[in-house]
C-alpha cells in the first residue's frame, strides 16, 4: 500500500506522525493532506532517514543541486556539497551527476545523505549513450523506463520526469517565437526525441507503467517543466501554460492512483508574475505541491543569481510556492563550488523563510520575534542562535574588537546606538 | 535661484539636461517633474559632478553608506569604501562618520567622490558632545543648525534631517507597545532632546530656517524616518504612520519653497506590507521621491540582510521606490568591511534593476534581453559585459577550465546543454 493509500484509509503511518511533529502540527491534517494529494512526503520503501513533508501548511523547503558532470567529474567533491548542503538547512538534494560513474556516485548520495534524494534518471540514460558516442534520439523507451527503475529500486526518493513535453506542447511552443527556445536539459533531450523519431513522450504516453514503478517503491514524481522560460521575456507564454496544464491533469491521474506527486515550474519569470504563476499551478494542479527553480526576476545578475532567486523565490513562496530548488551564485556560468552551495543554500533558505512568515506557518514569526528580542536586550548569543546563518552573523561580529568600547553595542554605531538612545530617552538617564 | 525655481519658470538647467541624456528621457520631462516635486538631483551649488537624478520615471539609484565609528576610525579605509561602493555602482554615498576628525573626513569624501554625497547633520553635533563627555540632551537649537549649515557650506548634497520625531509623533509613539522602539540614531537623539527638554524639535519648529540654509546652497532635503520599525513586528504602526503624514506636509512646505526634497522610509517590513507603504508615501507626499533603506522582509537573515533587503529592495523598487540605501552582509552585526561594501551595492543594484523592469524604466529591458540574446549565442564576453557584476560573472566562468570540453558551453552542463540539445532538435543534427 502506498503512503496515499494509507492516509485515504484513515491510517497515519509513521512517516506522517514524523512530519506532523517536525512541523509542529497535527498527524491527521498531515494524513487529510496528503490522501488530498497537496502535501508529499518523499521517501522510497527503501531507504531510511527522518522524513520530511513538502506541500501546504507545511514550512517552505529548499533542495540543493550537486552532482558531477562530464567536464567536472570529483566525486568526493561532490559528496562535500552535499554535507554543506545539509549543515546549511537543505531539506533536500539532488543528485544531477552525468560524469563517469554516475552509478557509484547516486549508491554514495543515498547512503550518506540524511535528507530526501532526488535524481533525474533520463540524464543517466542520456549520459550513457553520450558517452557510447551514440545519438540521444536512438534512446528507447525501455531504456528510459529502465533508468527510472533502476534508481527507484536503488533508493531514490523522488524523481523528475519531463511527462508535458509532448506532440501538442511542442507544436504550441513553434508559434511562441521564444528568444530562448528549451533551457530545461530533460526537456530539450524529449524534445529531440520526440521531433527525431517522429513519436509521442513515452513518459505521456506511458504514464501507468510510471505510475506502476513509482507505486512500487512509493517513490514521489516530479513532474518536470520542460519549457520552462529561460528568460523573463519568454515566461508565462502558451507553451509554458500548455505544459502546466499537461501536468495537472497527469497529476490527477497519479494521486488517484495512489501516487505522490509534485510540479516542477519556473525559472526566469519578471516580478509581477511570480504570485500569478503559482496560483495557476495551484488550480491545475488541485492543489500539488510546487517546486519552483528560482524564479529569477532578471537575466543579468550572473554571478549573484542566488540574490535574484531569494527575491523571486521569496515572492513565490509566500504566493503558496512549497519547495525551492536553490540557485548559486554559479549559474548559467559553471558547476558550483563548495561556497557557492553554501551561498546557494542559504539565499533559498532566506526566501523560503520569508515566504513562511507571509504563509502564517507555525513557528515562523516565532524566530523574528525571538531574534528581536534578544536584539532588545542585545544578547548576541542568543541573535546569533536564531540567525539563519549563525555562523556568519557570529563571524561578521567578532571581528569588530572594540576594545573600550561598550561590550553590548557593534562596531557600527558604538556609543551612539539607537537603542541605547532611546533607552536614554525613555529612562531619563544622562548620556555616557 | 533654486533648481526647482528655474524649473518652474521653464528653464532648463544643464544639470536636468545631464540627467535627461543619463536617462534617455526628454529634457523637458525632467525639469517638469523636478518643479513638481517628484524628481530631484541632489547637487550642492559649492559641488562639480556629473548630476544623477531621482525620482519619478528615472532608474531606481543606489546608496551605499560609509563612515568611521567611534569604535573603528581608518579614514583611509573608508575612503577605499567609497571607491568600492563607486566601482560596484553606487549612485550616492552617505558619509555617516561619528569617529574622531570627521570634518577632515567628510571633505575628503567630498574632494573625492564623483557621486553625489549625503550626511545627518546631527550625527556630527552629537558626537561632538559625547567627545566633550557631555550630554547630547544640551545640544542647542543652534548647534544642530550649525552643524546642517557648516555641512552646507562643506558642499553637501542632501542631508537627512529628522524633522517628523515631534511631541505630537512621540506621543502616538507611545501607545503603540513597540517591540524595539527607535533604531534611528537621529531619531532617538532627536526623542532624547525633546523629552528631556521638554521642547519641540527645533528641525519641525523652526523648519523655515532648515529651508533657508537647503535654498542657499540648494541641497537636497531628506527627511529621515526616525520612528521607522527595527522589526516586521513594529512596521506601518500609527507611530510610523504620523510621521509619515508630517513628513508629507513638511515635504509640501518645502518644495512650495523651491527646495528640492526626497523621504526616507523603512527599514523592518513584512513583505506583503512593502508595497502599500510605498503608495503611501507617495499619496502622502504629493509624490516626491522616496529612499528606503531595506526593507528587511525578515529579521533572521543576519550575516545575509543584503540579500533579505535584495528582497525587500525589489519589491519596494517595483512599487515606486526611487532610490534605495544599500544593506550590507555586515548590517545588525558589526561596521561593513570593503567585501560587505560591494555585496552590499550589488545586492542593491540588482533589486533597483528588478524595480526598473517592473516600472518599465527606459533602457531597463534591453540589458537583459542583450543578455538573454548572448546567452542563446554562447557570447561569453557579451554576457560578462551585460551582467550587473562583470568581474564576479567572468571569475565563476574562468575557473571552471575543462580541456576537450565544447568551448561554446560551461563546465555546468557540459555536453548535456540544452540550448545546445534544443538546437538540435530544431536543426535534425546528430549528438555530439
Amino acid at each position: 500500500m502506498t503512503r496515499i493509500e494509507s492516509a485515504r484509509q484513515g491510517r497515519i503511518t509513521d512517516e506522517m506522525r514524523d512530519v506532523a511533529r517536525a512541523e509542529n502540527l497535527a498527524a491527521d491534517d498531515i494524513r487529510r493532506l496528503l490522501a488530498e494529494g497537496k502535501l508529499v512526503i518523499p521517501k522510497n520503501r527503501k531507504r531510511g532517514f527522518a522524513p520530511t513533508g513538502i506541500g501546504e501548511g507545511l514550512k517552505t523547503k529548499v533542495n540543493a543541486n550537486i552532482g558531477t558532470s562530464q567536464s567536472r567529474c570529483d566525486m568526493a567533491q561532490e559528496l562535500r556539497k552535499l554535507d554543506t548542503a545539509v549543515q546549511a538547512g537543505a531539506d533536500a538534494v539532488m543528485d544531477l551527476s552525468t560524469g563517469p560513474g554516475r552509478s557509484d556516485m547516486l549508491h554514495a548520495v543515498l547512503k550518506h545523505s540524511p535528507v530526501m534524494v532526488g535524481t533525474v534518471p533520463l540524464y543517466n540514460a542520456a549520459a550513457g549513450y553520450l558517452e557510447a558516442g551514440r545519438d540521444c534520439a536512438e534512446i528507447t523507451s525501455d531504456d528510459i523506463f529502465r533508468a527510472i527503475e533502476d534508481q527507484a529500486a536503488s533508493g531514490v526518493d523522488f524523481v523528475t520526469v519531463h511527462c508535458g513535453i509532448t506532440r501538442h506542447s511542442l507544436s504550441v511552443l513553434e508559434g511562441c517565437g521564444r528568444l530562448m527556445g528549451m533551457v530545461s536539459r530533460g526537456g530539450s533531450l524529449t524534445a529531440e526525441w520526440i521531433r527525431k523519431n517522429e513519436r509521442e513522450n513515452p513518459l505521456y504516453e506511458e504514464f501507468d507503467r510510471l505510475i506502476e514503478i513509482a507505486r512500487a517503491y512509493d517513490m514521489t514524481l516530479s513532474l518536470g517543466d520542460g519549457l520552462r522560460p529561460g528568460t523573463i521575456f519568454d515566461a508565462e507564454d502558451r507553451a509554458q501554460v500548455t505544459e502546466l496544464i499537461i501536468l495537472g491533469e497527469l497529476t490527477l491521474r497519479a494521486v488517484s492512483a495512489g501516487v505522490q506527486v509534485m510540479v516542477e515550474g519556473p525559472g526566469h519569470v519578471p516580478l509581477s508574475m511570480i504570485a500569478n504563476d503559482i496560483r495557476q499551478q495551484k488550480r491545475f494542479c488541485d492543489g500539488a505541491p510546487y517546486y519552483v527553480l528560482g524564479p529569477l526576476p532578471t537575466d543579468i545578475a550572473a554571478g549573484h543569481d542566488h540574490i535574484a532567486g531569494a527575491v523571486g523565490g521569496a515572492i513565490a513562496a509566500a504566493a503558496g510556492a512549497d519547495f525551492l530548488c536553490y540557485v548559486t551564485p554559479a549559474e548559467h556560468l559553471s558547476l558550483p563550488g563548495i561556497d557557492d552551495v553554501r551561498e546557494g543554500v542559504i539565499a533559498s533558505k532566506i526566501a523560503a523563510h520569508i515566504g513562511d512568515l507571509e504563509k502564517n506557518i507555525a513557528g515562523a514569526r516565532t524566530r523574528d520575534r525571538l531574534m528581536t528580542e534578544a536584539r532588545g536586550r542585545f544578547d548576541w548569543e542568543a541573535m546569533f542562535g536564531q540567525a539563519i546563518d549563525p555562523e556568519k552573523a557570529r563571524r561578521l561580529h567578532d571581528r569588530a574588537d572594540h576594545p573600550g568600547a561598550d561590550p553590548d553595542a557593534c562596531s557600527m554605531c558604538g556609543d551612539l546606538c539607537a537603542l541605547k538612545t532611546w533607552e536614554r530617552a525613555v529612562s531619563g538617564k544622562q548620556s555616557p
